[in-house]
């Protein structure tokens, strides 16, 4: 029996984005390279992209934000909150780059975003997307599975419905954030700058083919979707962290953590074990900027997904891949 | 020929800091840990400890510092710079510190500062301190390097006049900075935390067998001394940085540099060389908190330094390694 053909709308706008967090360097200085090019990064009949710096002013002060964290403002709720003299500046420039990217929903949304991002946390290239059905995505997961044999690559799936999805890549009709780590935050390593422009070179060298009508087989992908964060423990009084990850999960991203195996080691040298009843795999371990946001960990289900066979079709046009329309969303 | 064994006065009052740099976590966690110990951490008739987090509001804030660097602020000109409705927090908090713990150059001054630091460098752990015949900070070194197996222990020397010597340890009669890395910046990792805490428990424990009259045998340790900082070509407009450490250099901490060996790797591509002629051995090289202080790795000329035998002497008054008194000090 013959495989069906998905036939999809062509990515004619695409947007690469860095800096949404000012202090992840290898995108700030991909971007910044890519903006000094006179001649675009790509420009053909094929499709344009827009290099995008998201957060100039947290990139000129070194830091992540400046008042509130930008990649939290893509919802529904904050991208139409009205703009008064107390607005933080995060949720102005959301709304700035959502009129230059979307509006978020609409049919004059850009195509694809592809936002850069790093880790402290030992995970390689992740791909991490609001959905384990965007054939896209899927298929760029895959391409880029396959091309970069360097890192480990792998595709993060945050289960959101697009109102609430709350970063930058969800004001596109297709988008995900790269990540990639480990590295630490205001520093930027040269490993690190390499793989992000490969990974994206190569995210353009598979939207180069897709809209050249190249057939992309179908199969089945692994996804890691998103099920809960555990917190550091804590000081009652002081909400002071009173303990580290345990040396034995420190840098072990994506290795099943089971029952009762260790996961933080107190600051008087204490072993506490994980609760849970369900072995997971972690990820984000012990990343920089969420020790504010309460997370020591994020745990994720690992998922096979089949993906169809896909090709690009002239005259479709984009529905969202959950069954909304643009008005829906309006 | 019987070797002399050198008189020395004991250290009765000891001082161990952390938080200098608000976030740099391991000495952050370590003197929290600490303050909340009923029983002080020594408190013998042989010496006492006092345990200070230097820099409380960049703590609190999760920063470097608030306004200034702190740990640049224990010079001569600016511990005695009169305090205005606009003098930095960090100059004021340098004079109370130099109250607490010194005040620097005098008889009053605490008898040992060891200031906790971290750094994203890959250093193993290093004292670092402003003298090279300084015999109680490199015995210490010499027994730090015998206990820990683990970790490369290494000794770092800034040839600074004590005047002009910037960093908290200066304060005290005998200092250093123990610097432990690589560990990113606002980040807590628990093998960087334990390695830290045995350091200070060792240089607590060498204290007390010196203290006690135990006789510490002369030899010959490695001194590495600083000869020169080199900082990332930049942007001659916009200053920024045109290029990163070249990944055969990073992570390489204290391996010889030979000239023309890579040195950086611009963000187009191309490998640039050290342009130096002198074979010399890099350190903090990328370290996050220096790409705003211009200096993308320092590099030191390794030397052998003899140290003699020496013994506590009681009645011994303390006089400053380089033959200044304190007075002259003042």
């Amino acid at each position: 029996m013959e495989e069906e053909v998905v036939g999809m709308p062509a990515l004619p706008r695409v947007a690469v984005c860095g800096g949404t967090h000012g202090n992840e360097l290898s995108g700030v200085y991909l971007i910044r390279e890519w903006l000094k090019m006179e001649r675009k990064v790509e420009d053909s009949e094929l499709f344009s992209v827009l290099t995008v710096l998201s957060n100039p002013r947290a990139v000129q002060q070194g830091r992540r934000y400046t008042e509130m964290d930008l990649n939290r403002c893509f919802t529904h709720a904050t991208l139409n909150r009205p703009i008064t003299e107390q607005t933080p500046y995060e949720i102005i420039r959301s709304q700035e780059l959502n009129s230059l990217l979307g509006p978020k929903g609409s049919s004059n949304a850009v195509d694809l975003i592809c936002d850069l991002h790093n880790t402290t946390a030992n995970m390689g290239l992740c791909l991490i997307a609001y959905s384990d059905c965007d054939w896209i995505c899927l298929h760029i997961f895959r391409y880029l599975k396959r091309q970069m044999s360097d890192i480990p690559v792998r595709y993060i799936h945050f289960d959101l419905p697009p109102k609430e999805a709350y970063s930058l890549e969800s004001v596109g009709k297709h988008g995900f954030a790269i990540e990639i780590g480990p590295q630490p935050h205001g520093v930027v390593r040269s490993n690190t700058y390499t793989a992000m422009k490969a990974g994206v070179q190569h995210v353009l060298d598979w939207i180069r083919l897709f809209n050249s009508g190249t057939v992309f087989e179908g199969g089945s992908v692994e996804v890691y979707t998103m099920v809960k964060n555990i917190d550091y423990p804590r000081d009652r009084e002081t909400h002071n962290i009173t303990a580290a990850i345990h040396p034995q999960l420190q840098d072990k991203d994506f290795c099943l953590l089971h029952p009762n195996d260790p996961i933080f080691q107190t600051f008087s040298g204490e072993t506490l074990g994980y609760k849970g009843n369900e072995s997971l795999h972690p990820f984000f371990i012990n990343e920089c900027a969420y020790y504010e946001k309460g997370i020591a960990l994020s745990l994720a289900r690992r998922r096979c997904v089949k993906i169809p066979t896909i090709q690009m079709q002239r005259g479709l046009q984009h529905q969202d891949e959950r069954g909304f329309t643009s008005e829906e969303l309006e």
